[in-house]
Order: C-alpha cells, then structure tokens, then sequence
C-alpha cells in the first residue's frame, strides 16, 4: 500500500484517534512522528508501531492535533508557529469555536484546515487505536473563507482522509457545528435524560425493559468528561436544536393533559406522524434508505448457532443487510432479527424453516 | 406437547396478539374458538391454523380480549356478560384505566385479570403471527383488590402465560402502568420528538448519522395510531415521568447558557454521570447487568461473511454475548461489535486474527 501522503505527517496527541492515524499511515509507508504531553503515552504509542519519536531535523508536510477539545486550538495556535511551512489539522468533534480562538490569538489560519473524523466510538485509548478505525467512515473536511485560497492544503488533508480510508465531507465550521449537533450531540443529551430516569425504578419496572429502551438509552453509556466539554464547545448549536426539541415536548405535554380534550389526540398523532417521517430521513447501509424486510429467529443461546444460522442464510445465497439479537431477561434463547431484501424474504424464511429453524415473525 | 390449560380459550381480536396467541395454544392441542369485529379477519386467522369458529356449544373456560386499547373495556365487560363462568383477561399495554372502566359499569371484576404480554413489537398483524412471539418474554398478571380473593383465576392466566413460553410477572394495574411508562412509553416519546428534529435537516447533516443516532431514533417508526391510544390511555403515569424529564432539560439548557459560567460544567457533567449510572441498570442477556467485553471484526458486505465469522467463533467455543452490525454510508464493508465474556475476549481475538480477520477495536 502507497500513500497518497508524500512527506513526515506529525501527529500531536496520542489517544485512540491520534495513534489510529498513526497506525493508518505507518501501514502505508508514511514516516509518522508522534508526541504527547505525556511522555508514557507517547512510549506506549511508539510501542504499538503508531510511530516514531521526534527528533531535531524533522520538517513535517502535515501536522494532525489530536487532543482533546478542550485543547485543541492552543496546540494547534502551537504547532502553527513551531513549523511555519507545515498544514496543521486537527479532529476534534466540534469545530467553530477552535478557529475563532485561533483568529482572536492572530495565529496563520491559512494554514490551517479543521477536520472531524466521524469515527464509530470515542471510548478505548491508545491502546485501542486501530488502523482501519476510519475505514468507511465520513470525515468532514472544514471549507471556512480563512483558508478558502489554500486548496492545496485542503487537498493534503483530503489526503490524510483518503489514506485512512475515509471518505471526504466538505463543509463550513458551522454547518460541520449544526450538524453533528443534530446527529450526534442532541441525541446524547436526550439518551442521557432519559436514561437518568431510570435511576429511581423499582427492580420490577427495569425487569419489563426491552430492545426499546436498551437502544435508546445505549449512548447514554458515553465519557462524561469528554462529553462536558463536546457540549460546551457546541452549546449555541445544541440549546437551538433542544429548544425546539422542549416545544414540543410541551405540545405532547398538554396534549396529554386532558387527552379527551378535542384535537389533542389530533395532535399526538401529528408529533407521532413527524417521527415517523423523520426516522424516515436517517441513511441505512450505504447511504439508502432503509427499505428492507425484517425475519425475527429463534437461536437457541449456545456457542455457534448464530454462526450456524448465518452461514445457513449464506449457503443460501443471501445477502444479509442488517443483524440485531434480542436476548430475554431470563430467558436461554434467543432472538435473531436479520434484514434482508424484500424480494428474497420468502425464499428465505422457508429455506431456513426447511433447515428447521423457527421463525418468530416476519415484518415489511 | 401438552397444555396447563384445560378447557377452551375464546379469543376476541386475531390481530397479531391474539392470532399468535391461539397459534400457540392450538399448537399445545388446546380448543381455540376466534372472534374478531371483522368476518375477514377471522376467516384469515382461521385460514392460518390460530383456532376455529364459534359453535352454539361453546362453553370456554378463559376469554383473552386482544382488541385495540381504546375497545378493550368495553369487549371485556361484554365477555365477562355473555360468559357468566369464564374468567376474562386481556393483552392492553395500559392496565389501571380498564379496570376503572369495567368497575364504573358495574361488571363482575371479580372474573377479570388483567395482564400484558410485553411482546417484541406491535406491528405486523394477523398475517404475522407467530405460535413462539412471546417465547421468553414477560408477561405482566395484575394482582389487584378486585380480584385479590380468586387466585384460581390468576392461576389460569398464568398457564395461559406458561403454555406460551412466556414468564409471568405479577403487578398491580397501576404498578403495571408506571413501568410501563418508564421503559416503553417515556422512550416512545423521547425517540420521536428526536426524530421529529431530522424533518428539517439538510442532506449533509443527515450524511453525517452513525449507529447513536439510528439506535435513539428506531422506536420512532412505531404505528402513530397505535401510540396515540397507549399514550392516551397512561397520560398520567407518562406525564409524571415526562415532567421530570423537562425538569432536568430544563437544568441541561440553563448550562448550556452560558458553558464557562461557575459550575455549570459540573451540572452537565452531573447530568451524563446520572445516565451513565441509569444505563447501567437496564438488564442485558438473561437478566445480568451488561458486563461483557466487545471487539469490532471488519466484514466484507457479501453472502455468507458474517456466518464465516460467527461459526469461527463458535468453533473456538466461545459464545457470543450479543451482536451489533454497523454499515457505513457509502462502504462496502461493515464492522460487527460482538460481545463476549471479559475472559474470553483476548483468546478469541488472538484466533480470530490468525485466522485472517481484521480486529477494529477492542473494548471493556
């Protein structure tokens, strides 16, 4: 494997994302040279192969600041300055605020291009760190006037993205800040509202919890202390969003106050009627819309049956397209719910009632 | 197989509930009589093997109401009439608003037990049903005054529960309604006011969507029909939880306000502790808290690599705990989390990679 990458790519920082880079391009042939405000860190990133130690006549092409936000634009204010030829990105998960800092101090902003890795989790550390944590994913590439002249500098760190296997998304701070509000960051805070109910529910009432409430509330797992500072470098963006997400949320609220009440069921139905449409919106696998059928299969709960049943729906010819088990409190089997094309679902579900496996519903 | 029940069940409704129901029973040899509102109906679920019409000497010793919400009531108080011996249950997702109905008219409550089947998903229909749907499963019995003296009734409702594989938790009505609030109905609404959200985003934004947002937003497809008579019908016991809900928005946006001012960061990060620590109760496989260790395998998007996967780790006798398949818009490739036990995981990685599969992460 080649690069697209010529020249030394320093990478500052070396927590899951900045030794995943590392590994990424050390995989391809790129001299990577790694550091990080603590010596150990850095050690443990060499040791895994992430990349080498500085040394004096280094003169990176690149330089990709991986810190944590909180910290982002005085390292990347730093390297700015320390090579004054060099491109500096950086990943950090909420980009407005970072280059207005960096025009307050006067840093060169036209040799700086933000970027943010949508990289699937932000929990691991740098032992973690993968080369392949990008692959697939989209990492948006930041367009802002301040550096809107220096194409060759975005295309360096288009690079960078299309090295590590990611694919390119070119967007303003802004509308990078307003959309992963919308996507990711919104959707934090209402999965850890929710989950904190549940924090005064009796046994009994946790014991009926079911694949609802599990995936709704899955995020609400998350880093605190990564999260304190994701929301409070995007909270313009959040509170906009979460402002309408409380209007209506007080629209259900006195709907459901008198429900008997004419048009209040109106209106419930109308906000149930707009999630559909808006989950409706969010791409399946490869960027469609989700547009397959559903077959639920019992498995019994033992090493190698859902092997057994998916190598089954292989040898058969189909492709499956989505997969979720569902295991019952209690409960020594489980449910398997696979998504595959509509045209095949039939030819499916009786070749595997053939192989005599249970099929527990079936859903367009 | 051979039923606790002894007698004939009458079954009210062949949608999806009751259809598997009677497919359940049949299939344990016991006398299923069908009613439904609609002839075509119940030729349908008659067609399908669920049970058989009613006779003149029909004499059933339990009727199961499977009606909308909304009917449930009435069709019971109606059954508890035209069958002066049977005892009388019902499948509604609300409790404690039937049982007032039925006592404001003067039926003989004495007869009814309510319960809840806390099945995986309410769509589908009659075409849909299946003898093993609430295999595993809970299913709530009510325990209240009205019926408090006649255990031989609830017993009966437990075989009911039993012949169909499902296990039986037993709540009073109200007890019933305030769980099923917190981990159904508050979820309901807290996924779709977030889906709701997504009408108005640009196609970048939703570009942008990874496996958080799709799991909050899921439940937001439900059938609005459906929900707005569930809502209705736990207005109060949603309300109160909602409420609280707002309340601590509520705290969320007075902190977002303004980030840097002293102490909000601590409230946030109060807030995201709280849902950490209320995720953390929901229980995972077989009523155990989730304490599992996950890698993440790189699967190439054709027939029958996932089933590859599973078997091989299967053939390393390890058992997977759960299973999570991730897409990436735009890649041919996707990530499957699996789940194992803690002191398996590094074995299991250590053979999976020899045997040619890339490891995307690894995580405790």
């Amino acid at each position: 494997m080649t690069s697209r990458i010529a020249g030394q790519v320093r990478i500052v920082g070396t927590g899951l994302l900045g030794a995943s880079i590392g590994h990424g391009l050390v995989a391809r042939g790129v001299d990577v040279i790694l550091h990080d405000a603590s010596r150990a860190n850095v050690s443990l990133a060499i040791d895994y192969g992430a990349g080498r130690a500085p040394v004096a006549r280094d003169d990176p092409v690149l330089v990709v600041v991986a810190v944590p936000p909180d910290a982002t634009a005085e390292v990347v204010a730093a390297e700015l300055r320390a090579w004054p030829a060099a491109t500096v990105t950086d990943v950090a998960s909420v980009k407005a605020g970072i280059l207005t800092e960096l025009e307050a101090e006067g840093a060169d902003t036209s040799r700086y291009v933000g970027s943010h890795p949508l990289a699937g989790r932000e929990r691991g550390g740098a032992i973690s760190a993968r080369a392949d944590l990008f692959i697939g994913r989209p990492w948006v590439i930041c367009v802002d006037a301040s550096n809107r002249g220096e194409l060759a500098r975005r295309r360096l760190v288009e690079d960078l993205v299309l090295d590590l296997g990611a694919f390119p998304v070119e967007m303003t701070a802004d509308e990078h800040d307003a959309s992963v509000a919308l996507v990711s960051h919104v959707p934090q805070v209402v999965s850890t509202l929710l989950a904190r109910r549940l924090g005064g529910a009796s046994e009994p009432a946790i014991g009926l919890a079911g694949g609802g409430l599990r995936d709704t509330t899955r995020i609400a797992s998350s880093d605190p202390e990564l999260w304190v500072q994701i929301l409070g470098a995007n909270a313009e963006q959040v509170t906009a969003i979460l402002k309408a997400y409380r209007d209506d949320l007080d629209t259900v609220l006195a709907a459901l106050d008198d429900p008997a009440a004419p048009g209040a069921r109106r209106t419930i139905a109308e906000v149930l009627a707009g999630g559909n449409a808006g989950v409706a919106r969010i791409p399946g696998k490869h960027g469609q819309a989700n547009h397959f059928s559903q077959l639920v299969i019992m498995v019994d709960d033992k090493p190698g049956e859902i092997g057994r049943l998916l190598t089954e729906i292989g040898e058969a010819g189909v492709n499956l397209e989505d997969l979720r088990l569902e295991h019952s409190p209690g409960a020594q089997i489980g449910l398997a719910e696979i998504s595959v094309l509509p045209e095949v679902e039939e030819r499916l579900a009786k070749e595997l009632e053939a192989r005599g496996w249970k099929i527990a519903g079936a859903f367009a």
